[in-house]
């Protein structure tokens, strides 16, 4: 179990949740690391997973993008190994993630996890979605910079940077210290010693995200086939004009997609499926067969790639989101 | 110029325009083809065509998509060659779809053209579209049922039809005769002569249409990337559950897409752009080129494969729409 300390989470959510950073120290006392490098290097090559080895020599920055048969070509100079989707193939990864349950589950994207060799970083840049880092083994000289304007080049195709930055947070992690950073503050990591780092990291749709998973579900299921209608028709002079009644007309066509069971039904599968895309398999067994397994007082385990969620609802009934599958 | 004839607009939308299908004899009097079937067959030639021959023996239907470089394999029995978007091949469709003025641009889809020999025909059918049917050249037997459920098969997977229907119009139209079927009222037509008969169609998106073409649109460009913010979180006792206020949050997202100038230019890009997906090429002309070729008294040839609408505005400036290009 992993329970944070020297926390109180309402003034955490006050004070600094997507506002400032924050440093807590020992804030896992006695943490203990989830896996090792050689673990790591072993999920590193699994075949659907998102690993990356950041290297630099000099002012020689090199990216390469797993999976990894072989590690030895990357690994020069000052290498970072970091790995994706942590949580997806380590049961344990849930229990770290539980320690920051005063979030709500829905928010949380995935575990990553790097390890780096002395000196070694991804180098200064900005995220666009919050972070916990957490110091595992070793020691990691950490700076965050203030939110604003920084001038972004890449150093490499694969790498974003931004200019050096003033710290405002300027700290060597121990084992178990936690940085927190909200979105578009700069930081940049530099290991002292061989690290582990876990990164808690948060998911914030946008306008794209959302219209483009909406639309990926409209098309495959009928809940909004509603098609334009016009059996008022007005005529205009210049038949290449379109009304301001039809613009509406077909923004109320928009709205109405966005509310109703469909809109529902959607936005539970969307906010309950983790970063992979792919879509459950058809289950295998009944509804009723999965309820008397429940009555009976059994359990049922999560699949690790999607999270349990629900809408909040008045009504006595709750619906249980799991990617496609909805309870 | 094609003009209609013993025909009142206004009468006509109220009492028919999505409502009650229409048989306007003479319509077009004294009606001149916009082609025959040897040019029809060299349209259905055309690399990005849209054609088909549909081909019945008894009861065996057979249907061949085109393009195509040889007509005789798929020309036995009672067949009928049908060639979509006429309109983007052939300048004088522009002049038969004015005829239709009444009815503003952007809900006119494109002109379809077929030729039947005696006998042929595509079989009873609904369609989700309004059209108007014009006999060209022979005659042929047209048939329009109720609105209502008809059970739907398909004799062949490229091809929907319904079962008979009761008919409510039951005519042998001659050239000029022009029928116009709402959606949903099955229709069924029956060369008697070697026909030509010209669709003039209609386009209706429905919300799957719109949110994927509003999706697409948002990937590519940066005026929706407004992203989920929450400082204001607060706690709650399960962390799998999804607070109210904040799926109104995201709905509220997702709203804001549905207005504003980017909204705009996709709805403008949206109803000026024809069936086909392909986006205009870049423009070789500066813009000033443009006024000052206008203010000399020049004139602006419309590129088939796109409509020029606008949006009703209150500004003195409007802006004209022809898919990508804004101007
Ligand atoms: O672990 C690292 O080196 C990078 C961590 C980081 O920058 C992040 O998670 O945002
Ligand atoms: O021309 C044809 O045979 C088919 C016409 C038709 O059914 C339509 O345009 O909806
Ligand atoms: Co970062
Ligand atoms: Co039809």
């Amino acid at each position: 179990m992993y329970q944070l300390n020297a926390f109180n989470p309402q003034q955490f959510l006050q004070q600094h949740w997507q506002k400032q950073p924050l440093l807590i120290r020992g804030g896992f006392p006695g943490f203990v690391d989830l896996l090792d490098e050689h673990d790591l290097a072993g999920l590193a090559q699994e075949p659907d997973i998102d690993a990356r080895i950041v290297s630099r020599n000099g002012n020689n920055w090199q990216v390469a993008q797993g999976p990894f048969d072989d590690f030895a070509p990357h690994c020069h100079g000052q290498w970072s190994l970091l790995v994706q989707g942590v949580d997806l193939y380590l049961d344990e990864a849930t229990e770290l993630l539980n320690a920051f349950n005063f979030i709500p589950r829905w928010r949380i994207d995935d575990l990553m996890v790097s390890y780096s060799v002395p000196g070694a970083g991804v180098g200064p840049h900005l995220d666009q979605y919050d972070v916990f880092i957490i110091q595992g083994k070793g020691r990691r000289h950490w700076q965050v910079g203030n939110k604003g304007q920084y001038a972004e080049h890449r150093p490499h195709p694969m790498l974003g940077q931004v200019e050096p930055f003033e710290p405002i947070i300027d700290a060597i992690l121990e084992p178990g210290d936690i940085l927190y950073i909200p979105p578009g503050f700069p930081h940049c990591g530099e290991a002292i010693e061989p690290s582990l780092n876990y990164s808690v990291g948060f998911r914030a749709p946008n306008q794209q995200d959302l219209l483009s998973s909406l639309a990926d579900f409209a098309l495959q299921q009928e809940g909004l086939t509603q098609r334009y209608q016009d059996p008022d028709l007005k005529s205009r002079p210049l038949s290449g004009e379109v009304l301001g009644s039809e613009v509406e007309r077909i923004q109320e066509l928009l709205q109405a997609s966005l509310q109703g069971p469909a809109f529902t039904q959607w936005l539970g599968s969307f906010l309950s499926r983790g970063p992979q895309e792919e879509s459950i398999e058809d289950a295998e067994v009944a509804l009723d067969e999965v309820f008397e397994y429940l009555q009976n007082g059994n359990a049922l385990q999560r699949r690790l790639d999607f999270k349990g969620i629900w809408l909040e609802s008045d009504s006595p009934q709750v619906q249980l989101h799991l990617g496609e599958l909805n309870i």
